[in-house]
This record gives structure tokens, C-alpha cells and sequence, in this order.
């Protein structure tokens, strides 16, 4: 499979998008989108602390950000000891590292990050701390380099699915701000953006967080695409009135048999598409798709607190003291998918035979 | 088909639900629904605007609900006027009910439960004002009694779907508060709880005004019925992980064909049903069948304001300016629907056959 070509007027597209993170002569600066839609404040991250208190609190989320900002994170808590001796620098590093990766325990992105930069330490032949500095800021900008270069790969793969005057849903925010580029399920809607593509997005608002209503319909609004916000029970009726012609959403984990985790509701949303014969796709680097992981039944489903489905804000909508259910993701059959928008490429079924080949490098 | 009989132990237990609707020694008490959960006001309607005004700010609603509200708040119009002689009394009869209809336009019950009341002063030969406002207080209640009567008939006819162990899926609030009795959607439920039928309910929270996780999980909960919210896109997962056995709902308007028009998100649960195999019903009262109307795509959609999408009572959830849609309804297939849950019994498919023989007598 040849990497799809990324169009030539699509540089200068990306540079317009609303960015997560962003590393302007050498500090770092990090979008709290706790705050969106309301406002989208860029914060300069001072400390190791900043940067801890932005993972921990959500201010940066989508497991590709966090890993980016985890390694520009390390950087940032490094900088005080720039001008030690290398001694001094090197043993600041595994205690900063081990401190940001205790931001969130379960967010693997961000823990595989923290090692590749302390690997990258270990090898390094720096003579100095600022010689040691300068060449973790330069691995963190590869890092961040190779998230959008995967992104922009997943953008050119996936953009030929949407066909002018198309309607698109996305559930939860598989987009720009969940990654360092263009995003995952977004992608592709921005590369046919840029060609010039006219075509339309259903965001759904994705309860009980509202990433899509919060998150997505803001970075795609920003960027000009035509978004239109429905709650997560309008998808049916939106594909039987034949306003949605195609699905393309994220997945925070792909087994080897193709079966999709990803945001609760992704399960009915296939299962809806399905019955109206809309194909439903999701988007991810080939780094999500886990082999080890024979099926989808594998997959372990968060259960979070039921406070965030009986309350709104503040605002109490279920009655006090009565149950609530939070699975925080579902699990959607292989059979279901259309095919994985890979930066390698589009993956169909049979997805056990095609995903052990995308890895051989046979596909 | 023969009315199902009523189980003894019911009356005790229905005496016990939670009344939208109260007549205590010639007052009008309506639950302000708009306050729930946080609260459960009973409010004396003292004047016809009162009355008019509860029923134009949602504080009474449910079809059902709303047409024995403006067959008491006739009365209670009237009550004034009680000592007046006869001639003057009637002079308000229509006045006071074009006013009451004024509340909300497009409620078919209103209008229905008050032509009703006018129709019965026209054929009543009362000699006085004191005794035409007593007999139209006997009317009020007769119109009262059938609804609790079709209720109990609906939850009669469908408590044997409920079985031991299940759980069971409903959507919006087709309940207890949406009538004057025990519910449509609902009434299975009670009767099987009040048979001693040990089961689970998980109500949808039914974006976007959540009636299922204000009203539906308040009344159940009051009931003493084991309820679990869930947000509406959290069913698929819950028919895939074997912990839903069974849907009802309510219904706006059955076609003719068995088509179902009902609060948006009831299409997408239906379509899921279907993939799992679990069974779903829809509970109406045969009045809500309407064999003027041969499809379901005869059945207009009404579009709601964007603000109840984008916004969470004052909060912004979408950006400012973004589009969103908001269909209050949907209308699902009748090959989706297992059966309809009527006073006379459970209708079937083939429908087009069945519901014009159930008006026809001859089922």
C-alpha cells in the first residue's frame, strides 16, 4: 500500500487550523478546552506543574495531544536545569518524567511519549545540560512532527469518501484538538475542505461530556466547514430524511479482528448507518490498531461516575438518589465498519487478514 | 378482542402513584412538572388563568393529561359565575373555553376535552347555574375517569410482556404524569410491579428537554420501581451487553399502517431493538390511532428552536452562531414495532388489517 499523496494547497490550510498545542520559541502553549465554546484561551505552560495540572484537569485531551504535550511537557520541566552541569540535568529527567506521567495513569499516549524522551536521554552523547535541552526540545518536535505528518496521511486516505453535496456525521471530537494536526475522524474533512469539496457535517453533541457539541462543532466552525449540531438521538432521523450520506468517526482502540472501541453511542451510531445502508468508517493511525487484542470482547469499558448523566453543571436533571449508568465507550463489531482510515491507507474487511498485513508491510 | 381484566390488588397500588392531576372537594391541583426533580409543587388553580397559564408553561403536559386539566379548568372558570342565573352561566361557557384552547394551539386533547364540556352544557336541560356547574364538574370527572380506565386497560393488556428479571427500556415520558392515570408507556410497568413482577426500567434521558431523566425516573422512583438513567446514546451498548429485554414507548399518532410518530430518538432505539432481537412496543390508547392518516409519512415533523440544542437551560453548549437541528419527532417503521399496547388489547401486524378491524370490532 503507497502513502496516499497530501494536495499541495493543503500546507496552508493546516496552518489556519485551531491548534491544541503549539511550541513558539521554546515555550509551550496549550489550548484549555475546558473552556470552549465560550472561550478558547491559549495558555503558556510555565512550569512541570502547568503542564500537570493541564492534562490532569483536561485542559489537553485526545490521546495523541497528551502525547505531544507530555513530551513538550519534559522540556518545560527540564528548562531550570539548562544551564546545570549534565550531571544535574540527567538526574532531573526520570523524576520530572515520572511526576508528568502520574497526570493521568491510564492515558497511554502520554506515558509512551515520557519513555521515548527518556530513552532519547539515555542514548544521547550531550556534553552539556543546554546541549541535552536543545536536543529533547528538537525529539518532542519530531514527535509533534509525526503526529501531523499520521494525520495528514489519515486526511488524504479518507478525503476521496466524501463526494460533493454529501451530508457527514461524527460523534465526539475525533478532530484537530484531540491530536497535534488535523485531527483523526476530522482529517479527511479538512483535506476535502481544502481541495474545495462543498459538502456538510453533523456533529452529535456526544452526552454526557458534549465533545461534538463543544469541541468539534467549534474547531470545524473555526475552520469554515458548514457544521450543524444535533443531539445524539437525531442521527436516525437525520439518515431516514437522507440528509446523512456517509459516518466517519475516531476509535481510542481497534482489535485484531477490526472490532472498534470508541465514545459510547459510536455502537448505535453503526448499527443506524447500517440499516440505512450509510457506511460508517473510522478513522486511526495504524499505532491504534492493537493486534495483541484478538477481539473487541477484549476490550475493558470505563464506567464513570453517574454524576456526569444525572447533572448538568451544576445542575441537578435526574432525580436525587436515583441510578445512573456511565459506560464511557462501547464496542462496535468489525461487520459493521466500512473500513479503517489508516495513514497507511483505507482498510476493508476481511479485517483479521488486511490488519495483519498492513503491519507486514505485505498489504 | 375482550377488555383484559384489571388485577384486583391494582386499585390499592394506583392510589399511590404520583398525580399530574388532582380534584379535592371542587379545586383543581396540577403538579408543576416544569420544577421537577429538584421539587414537586402541587398548585391550587384557583382562576382560569391559572389554568391557562399552567397549561401554556408545560407545568401540565401529555395529551391526555392536558385534556382532563382544561375539562376541570372549565369548571373552575366557571365557578364565578355558579350563583349567577342560568342564561348569564352559559354566556360564559364558550368564551371561557376559546380562552382555555388559546394555550396551546396544536394540543389535540385541549381542544377535544373542551368541545366535549360545551357539547354537554348545550344538551343539558340545568335549570340554574349552581346545578349546570355541578353537572359539568361530573363531566370533568367522567372525562377523568376513562382516562385512568384506559390506562389501566393499556397496563392490563401489556403487563404480560414484563417478565421476571428483565429490564426494560423506555424512552421520553409516555407516563403516569403525561396522563391522569397510570400512564401509557408505563402502565405495564406498574401493573407488573404491583403483580409483585420483579424487574429493572432504564429511562432514556431523552435529550434535548430530558423528560425521561426529570419526569419519567421521578415518577417510576416514586413508585418504587427499580429505574436506571441512561443518556440516549448508551442503549445500543445496553441491548449488546444483555441488560435490556424490552422497549416501550409512547406515541403521538399511530397511521394507519402501524406507523409510529413519537418524541425524536424513538426511530434509532427502535432500529437497535431490532439488530438484538429485543422487542418493541408502543403504547396508546386506540384514540391515538388514526386511520385518516395511511402512513407514517403523512405525519408532519415538527422542527423546534435551535436554543433547546445548543444551550442547557442558560449554559452555551455549542458555539455561538453554530447551526443546529432540532426535530421534536421521528416516526418509526411499523415492521420495527413487535406490537401496539391498546385499552382493547395488543395489536399486531399485519396492521393495516388489524387496526381497522379494531375499530371495526371485529378483531
Amino acid at each position: 500500500m503507497k502513502p496516499v499523496p497530501v494536495p499541495e494547497r493543503f500546507a496552508e490550510f493546516e496552518d489556519r487550523l485551531p491548534r491544541a498545542i503549539e511550541w513558539r520559541d521554546g515555550d509551550l502553549w496549550l489550548l484549555d478546552q475546558t473552556r470552549l465554546p465560550a472561550e478558547a484561551p491559549m495558555e503558556h505552560q510555565e512550569t512541570a506543574a502547568d503542564v500537570f495540572e493541564a492534562i490532569r484537569q483536561l485542559k489537553v485531551r485526545g490521546a495523541p495531544a497528551i502525547g505531544v504535550a507530555a513530551a513538550y511537557g519534559l522540556c518545560v520541566a527540564l528548562k531550570p536545569f539548562r544551564d546545570s552541569g549534565i550531571d544535574v540535568f540527567r538526574q532531573h529527567i526520570d523524576e520530572q518524567a515520572a511526576f508528568l506521567d502520574s497526570a493521568r495513569p491510564t492515558a497511554v499516549n502520554l506515558g509512551w511519549a515520557l519513555r521515548r524522551m527518556q530513552a532519547f536521554a539515555v542514548r544521547s552523547q550531550a556534553g552539556s545540560g543546554a546541549e541535552l535541552y536543545d536536543a529533547l526540545t528538537a525529539e518532542a518536535q519530531a514527535i509533534h512532527a509525526e503526529d501531523q505528518a499520521l494525520c495528514r496521511g489519515m486526511g488524504a486516505a479518507g478525503a476521496e469518501l466524501i463526494r460533493p453535496g454529501m451530508g457527514v456525521l461524527t460523534h465526539c471530537n475525533a478532530g484537530a484538538l484531540a491530536t497535534s494536526g488535523m485531527g483523526t475522524a476530522t482529517a479527511p474533512m479538512y483535506v476535502a475542505h481544502a481541495r474545495g469539496v462543498p459538502f456538510r457535517v453533523y456533529a452529535d453533541e456526544t452526552r454526557p461530556l458534549l465533545q461534538g457539541a463543544r469541541i468539534t462543532a467549534w474547531e470545524l466552525d473555526m475552520a469554515g466547514i458548514d457544521v450543524t449540531v444535533i443531539t445524539d438521538n437525531m442521527a436516525a432521523h437525520m439518515m431516514a430524511t437522507g440528509e446523512i450520506d456517509l459516518v466517519i468517526t475516531g476509535t481510542d482502540r481497534v482489535a485484531a479482528n477490526g472490532d472498534v472501541a470508541n465514545k459510547i453511542g459510536t455502537l448505535g451510531v453503526a448499527i443506524i448507518a447500517k440499516h440505512f445502508g450509510v457506511p460508517f468508517y473510522v478513522a486511526c493511525p495504524s499505532s491504534t490498531i492493537d493486534l495483541a487484542c484478538a477481539t473487541g470482547a477484549e476490550i475493558p469499558i470505563e464506567e464513570r461516575g453517574a454524576e456526569e448523566v444525572t447533572q448538568f453543571g451544576a445542575r441537578q436533571t435526574a432525580p436525587q438518589g436515583v441510578k445512573a449508568r456511565n459506560p464511557a465507550f462501547d464496542v462496535t463489531p468489525h461487520d459493521l465498519v466500512a473500513g479503517l482510515i489508516t495513514e497507511k491507507g483505507i482498510v476493508r474487511a476481511p479485517y483479521a487478514e488486511n490488519l495483519a498485513s498492513l503491519f507486514g508491510g505485505t498489504l
